[in-house]
């Protein structure tokens, strides 16, 4: 007599539930093969059909695939509280009512798997909730959102923001409403989960400052190969001075970084510790196959037993200023002296300049540099200071530089 | 009342036994506040102090850092028998007798686990074993030898061999006697255990053939860098004509390859699969904290349970004979008629030329070219045939390349 068929419910069959469900069918036989039961799908509810109560009775294990907040968190928390397993592919809910999530699924005794909700089939929340259990983690360094990583990608060689937006449109990487993507809170979400996961401290979206990468100029992108750096939206989370500090913002990266030579819409995560110096793993981001392929693993995770919801929170201070280099551009006036005011403006507020990179000499030269690590709140009043004065022709613009530390 | 503690006993106390009981005691509390219990060890054997039998009837699991065949295999074998769990770090003795391990684990429904015995710190294994559980693996490109990717980084920059090799040891990362690591067999015993749980059929050590970096010239590294290439010792595991291929050998990767980028002592792997097309993790390749963490975070799978063994073998028919794209380096008289009469000689092999990226025109030019795929054994008559004839004057010089395919 053969075992029982392991029976899952699936809320959501747009573009991923189809995914799940017809990669689900292939691989029955050799999941059955390796975990001595088969998956079966023995319920399926949409917008238009099914009836959730029904789905939840019939099911061992719920699959959440209709994104968004509600009725997703509703039909999550219930399930667990009837005493099914929970896999989820949705980061808003994720990370705005992870504690919530992570506490029912620990008073319930039942798993709750989300490794598709960050960076697609590459596995890195199952890195930090399993091989790294053991590894106290300093940081990490995410390319979280396959759009931007594509757009940059295309600006890189020499498009502007507008066509490289209108290919990731045509391409299928951006919808027609890209602000989620390009305003950065997309890849906010991503870091607000990750950051829970490896810090083990409540991390809200709405804890996230983040920038997004409409406001980079072509110009930007150019110095960046000419000066043998990469220009990524990087979401970081990081311990510093006794807290946690997690952003997204567009950065320049030192051509040996792992993340600098991922390309196109791929995403790829950089975990360091003391213990591993540093581990990244990379992969496409996003696409209904990969999704579903992360969702699957989940669901035979959720077969084999093991991988527990994370532990109750720490808490730890979140930073909101943190300190970096950053790359400065300024229009300035091109005429004697300008250089050494702009230097004396920065220098008392503490900003000292480690390189200039470029400096035009036509009317409104441009004057590119790098500067040592400092605070950014400091950064800000120099810029302010600088925009007020009568040599500086237009908005200064910043952007951080991630040097090497580690290796 | 506290649960108890979980109690594991080690085996070998010599670099990595001393920083697993180290880092464990550093995060015993940590690994406390998410898993209930605490890990402790109970009884420590080494070659001069300690007891088999104390140590395993006081301890669930037992960590094996003795490295070798026996008499770890023995102790293992009874360590599951008795109902233990084990972790195990022992590449040599998992590529050749895995078998029998995986065996006796399902059937005393134990825990086996491995992840230090492949690429140290990166969580390769699990990645194979859970997160791609659900996804049919095509192929596997590997970096699984950080003492020869450390030389070959080196040869890049302009060492020679003995050069590398040299600073390879003055740094510790390559011993007294290099030939395991530098011969390829290191790295053949690596792509065993990974080809097993990639394809489910058991590989056997002696079942790969292998080639090593010992033989290469400078000249090869200096057209690698000439064509945009990175020069690699690559293990390969992949599906092809219905069979299974795992080969190690130097090869050739085009530019944008995960791999090419990866520099040092570093360890990286790439899995493709239609499903995810491919995710890359790298991280280092050994070091003893590295290797502890990958061992602790094996102890603290097994506490919170799941990951079974793999399922019992399939069988699929090993090939030794593989088509590649070839590097081939030829000196010849430098006279006319050679090229055509190298290429007719190929030719009626089968090996057609991609391109002729040399030819020096001195007394003994060289001739580099590259090929077309090719079977492996094709190409070996025709370079038979070519080292018989008198227009070529020594032996020729192969080199696998790894073309783009995916992405």
């Amino acid at each position: 007599m053969s075992p029982e068929p392991f029976k899952v419910g699936l809320l959501g069959h747009g573009t991923v539930g189809s995914a799940f469900a017809g990669l689900l069918g292939e691989r029955a036989a050799e999941i059955e093969r390796f975990n001595g039961r088969t998956p079966v799908i023995t319920g399926v509810l949409t917008r238009t059909r099914g009836d959730f109560e029904e789905v939840l009775s019939g099911a061992e294990l719920l699959v959440e695939l209709i994104g968004g907040v509600e009725p997703a968190r509703e039909y999550l928390l219930a399930a667990m509280r009837a005493g099914k397993h929970v896999v989820s592919a949705n980061k808003q809910l994720l990370s705005q009512h992870g504690e919530e999530l992570f506490e029912t699924a620990r008073e319930h005794d039942v798993r709750l798997r989300f490794e598709a909700a960050v960076a697609g089939a590459v596995p890195v929340v199952r890195l930090l909730e399993e091989s790294l259990a053991a590894t106290p983690i300093e940081r990490i360094h995410g390319i979280v959102n396959g759009t931007t990583n594509f757009i940059l990608t295309e600006m890189a060689r020499g498009s502007t923001y507008a066509q490289a937006l209108a290919e990731a449109q045509r391409r299928g990487y951006a919808e027609a409403d890209p602000s989620d993507d390009v305003s950065g809170r997309d890849a906010a979400a991503k870091m607000a989960i990750l950051a829970r996961l490896a810090f083990g401290a409540p991390v809200h979206l709405d804890d996230v400052p983040y920038e997004g990468i409409e406001h980079l100029q072509s110009d930007d992108l150019q110095y960046a190969r000419e000066l043998g750096l990469g220009l990524k939206l990087i979401g970081t989370a990081e311990r510093r001075d006794g807290g946690l500090s997690v952003h997204v913002y567009p950065a320049f990266l030192y051509a040996g970084h792992p993340l600098s030579s991922v390309s196109g819409p791929f995403n790829a995560v950089t975990v360091e510790s003391e213990a591993i110096t540093e581990i990244t793993m990379s992969g496409p981001g996003a696409g209904g196959r990969q999704t579903a392929s992360a969702v699957l693993g989940d669901v035979v995770s959720v077969m084999t037993g093991g991988a527990r919801p994370p532990a109750p929170p720490l808490q730890l201070r979140l930073l909101e200023d943190v300190s970096s280099a950053f790359y400065l551009h300024l229009e300035v006036a091109d005429r004697p002296g300008v250089l050494a005011a702009v230097t004396k403006v920065l220098g008392e507020q503490g900003v000292s300049i480690k390189s200039v990179v470029q400096r035009g000499m036509q009317e409104n030269a441009r004057l590119v540099m790098v500067t040592h690590q400092v605070a950014e709140s400091r950064l800000r009043v120099a810029i302010e200071l600088l925009e007020e004065s009568d040599f500086v022709r237009s908005a200064p613009r910043t952007i951080r530089v991630i040097e090497e530390e580690f290796g």
